[in-house]
C-alpha cells in the first residue's frame, strides 16, 4: 500500500489513524509508552499483528526515557486483552532487554515489525496456492496491511494470489460494530484496484446459499493449542455457514497469534468493549434509551470448523492438538 | 402501544414515520394512493401486515378521488414486492370492490386492519404457550406492533407470553442496514418495559455458544407452499446458528403471509434495495468511494430449519408442504 500502518522516526511512533479511515488520511504522534497504550485501547492501531509491532514500539519509545520501564510493560500489556501478539511482542522485548540492555530495545522493535512484513509475505505465499483462478473470497472485518506491519495476512493471501496473475474478487462483511470491513478493508482493495463488494454482516449466509462465494478468508487474534481461533465478532457464524455450504473456510495468521499455553477456545479471555459502539457509530446514536447492550469484540471458531491454518511456516489443514504443536515445533527449529 | 403504526382520519391515512423513529414521533399524511405507495417504498411503514394494511386504507383514499382505481391498484402492487401481505391486502380489496362497488372500500380497509390486530393477538396466544418461563428470546428485524396493526407477531408473542405472567427477557439484533431492530424492536420493548439487550447481527452466534439464548422467533414476509420462508436478510443465519445450537428456531406469522402459489422459497422474489442503505446510514457514509455493493433485503430459511410456524389458527411444527396446506385449508373452512 502507498500509506503505512505505522511509522518509526526514531523518536516517535507515528500511527496512521485508523478511526479516521477512509475519509481522512491522518498520522497520531506517540512519543510514550502511555500514547502507544492509548492508541491500542482506542484503536487508533489495530489488528493484531500491528498491536504487537505498535506495543514493541511504545517500549522502545520508553526506553529513552527516564522512568520505570516495567511500568511501560505493565502498561502496555493491559491496553488490550484478546491479541495474542501483544503478550508476545512484549515478551520478545522484554529478552531483548535482558539479552541486550535498554539500548538494545529500538533494534528489537524495528527487528519485530520488519519480521512481521516478512511473515506476511510468506503466509501470501503459501495461503496463494489454495485459491483458485477466480475465486470470490470472503472475509470478515480486516486482517489486512492496515492490520499488520504490512501486506496483511488474510488480505495477504488474496495481494499474493493476485500477484500470482491469479484473477480475484473479495465480498467484504462491513463488520459492524467498528466497520473494518466497510472502512479498512473495502479501502485497501479499492487502492489495490482488486474488486470489491460490500455487504452487511447480516449478507454472508444469503450470498453462500446463492454460490456468490468460493471461499473464505480471515485473520486470527488468537489461536489456541487446540486450533481454536479468537477473531473478530462474527467470524464464529461465517464458519457455521460455511461449514453448511461446504466452502473452505481458512484462517490466515502468524506463529505469534498461537498461544500454546491456552488449551482452548473457551479458555481465551474476550474484550467487552463500550455499548456506544453498539447503539450508534461516532457518536450518532440510533438505539433508545433504556437498551442494555452486549458488546464481545471477539469469537470462538472451534477447530473443527477451520479447514486449515494458513502461516509463514505453511498451510495445516484440519487443525488439531497435535498438528498445532508440530507447527510450532517446525518454528522453533527453525524450519 | 401508546404509539399507533397508522391511524385512519377518514380523509387521510397518517403513517408513522418509521424512518425517525426512535428519535422522532411524526406523522406523515397520506391522501392518495400515490402517497402511500411511495410511503410504503421509503419504509416510512414497513413489516409485512402493516404493509398490507396502508395498501389496503391506500385504495380507499383513492376510492373518494376522481380517476383510474386500476392505476391505484398498481401503483400499490409495485411499491415493495416480497411481502405477500400487500398483493393479499389488494385482492381483498378488489372482491370488496367488485362485491360492493367503491362505497364499500373504506369499510373493507378498515377490516383489514382490525382483523390484523384480531389475528396478532391469536398469534400471540398460541405462541405464547411455546415461551418458558424466564426465556430470553432472540428476534431479528421488527416483527413488532409496528409492523402489523398493533400487538405484533414475533413480539406479539412475547407481549402475550409476558401477559400470562411468564418473565421474559428479549436479545435485539439490531438488523443492518436499516437497523429496525435497534430502533423499533429495542424501542417497543423498552416502552412494554420488557428487558433488551441490543447486539449486533454478528453477535447472535457468539451468544448462542455461551447458551445466553433460548429460542428465537421471527416474523415473516412470504411464506411458501412447501413452508420455506422469506424473511428479513440475516434470518436464515439465524436459523443456520439455532439449529447448531440445538434452539427453537419459530417463525410467526398470520395465514395472509403464506403464499400457496409460490411451490418453495427459492422462487419468492428478493428485493434489492439502493447501496447507499450498506455504505453508511442516513446520509452519514463510511465506506470508501469504488466498492461495489450487494443489499438484498430478505432471504430464505428453508422449512427444515423451522421448529415451528406460529399463525393465528395454532403451530404448525416441522412445517411441510402437506402441513401447510391443511393449515391452509382450517383458515378457508373458517376453523
Amino acid at each position: 500500500m502507498a500509506v503505512d500502518t505505522m511509522r518509526w522516526t526514531g523518536k516517535t511512533l507515528e500511527l496512521l489513524d485508523q478511526r479516521a479511515l477512509p475519509q481522512k488520511i491522518e498520522y497520531l504522534s506517540c512519543r510514550t509508552a502511555a500514547d502507544t497504550a492509548r492508541a491500542i485501547r482506542e484503536m487508533v492501531v489495530r489488528g493484531a499483528p500491528a498491536i504487537g509491532c505498535a506495543a514493541a514500539f511504545g517500549i522502545a519509545l520508553e526506553s529513552r526515557r527516564p522512568g520505570d520501564l516495567e511500568a511501560a510493560f505493565e502498561l502496555l500489556a493491559h491496553s488490550r486483552p484478546t491479541a495474542v501478539n501483544l503478550f508476545w511482542a512484549l515478551e520478545r522485548m522484554r529478552q531483548a532487554l535482558a539479552r541486550g540492555g535498554a539500548s538494545s530495545l529500538e533494534n528489537e522493535a524495528l527487528a519485530i515489525y520488519r519480521d512481521d512484513l516478512a511473515v506476511n509475505r510468506a503466509i501470501g505465499a503459501h495461503g496463494a496456492e489454495l485459491v483458485p483462478d477466480r475465486a470470490r473470497i470472503m472475509t470478515h472485518c480486516n486482517a489486512g496491511a492496515l492490520a499488520t506491519a504490512g501486506h496483511g495476512t488474510a488480505l495477504g493471501v488474496v495481494r499474493s494470489a493476485r500477484d500470482m496473475g491469479k484473477s480475484v474478487s473479495v465480498v467484504a462483511n462491513e463488520t459492524r460494530p467498528y466497520l473494518q470491513g466497510a472502512r479498512l478493508t473495502a479501502w485497501e482493495m479499492v487502492q489495490e484496484r482488486i474488486p470489491v463488494t460490500l455487504v452487511t454482516d447480516s449478507m454472508a449466509g444469503f450470498l453462500m446459499s446463492r454460490g456468490e462465494v468460493d471461499l473464505l478468508i480471515v485473520g486470527a487474534d488468537r489461536i489456541a493449542a487446540n486450533g481454536d481461533v479468537a477473531n473478530k465478532i462474527g467470524t464464529y457464524t461465517l464458519a457455521v455457514l460455511a461449514q453448511r455450504h461446504g466452502l473452505p473456510f481458512y484462517v490466515a495468521a502468524p506463529l505469534s497469534t498461537f498461544d500454546p499455553n491456552i488449551a482452548q477456545g473457551d479458555s481465551i479471555p474476550i474484550e467487552e468493549r463500550a455499548a456506544d459502539e453498539v447503539t450508534g457509530y461516532r457518536g450518532s446514536r440510533w438505539a433508545p434509551d433504556g437498551v442494555a447492550v452486549r458488546n464481545p469484540a471477539f469469537d470462538i471458531t472451534p477447530a473443527e470448523l477451520v479447514t486449515g491454518l494458513i502461516t509463514e511456516v505453511g498451510v495445516l489443514r484440519t487443525p488439531s492438538r497435535g498438528g498445532v504443536a508440530a507447527l510450532l515445533s517446525r518454528s522453533r527449529s527453525g524450519a
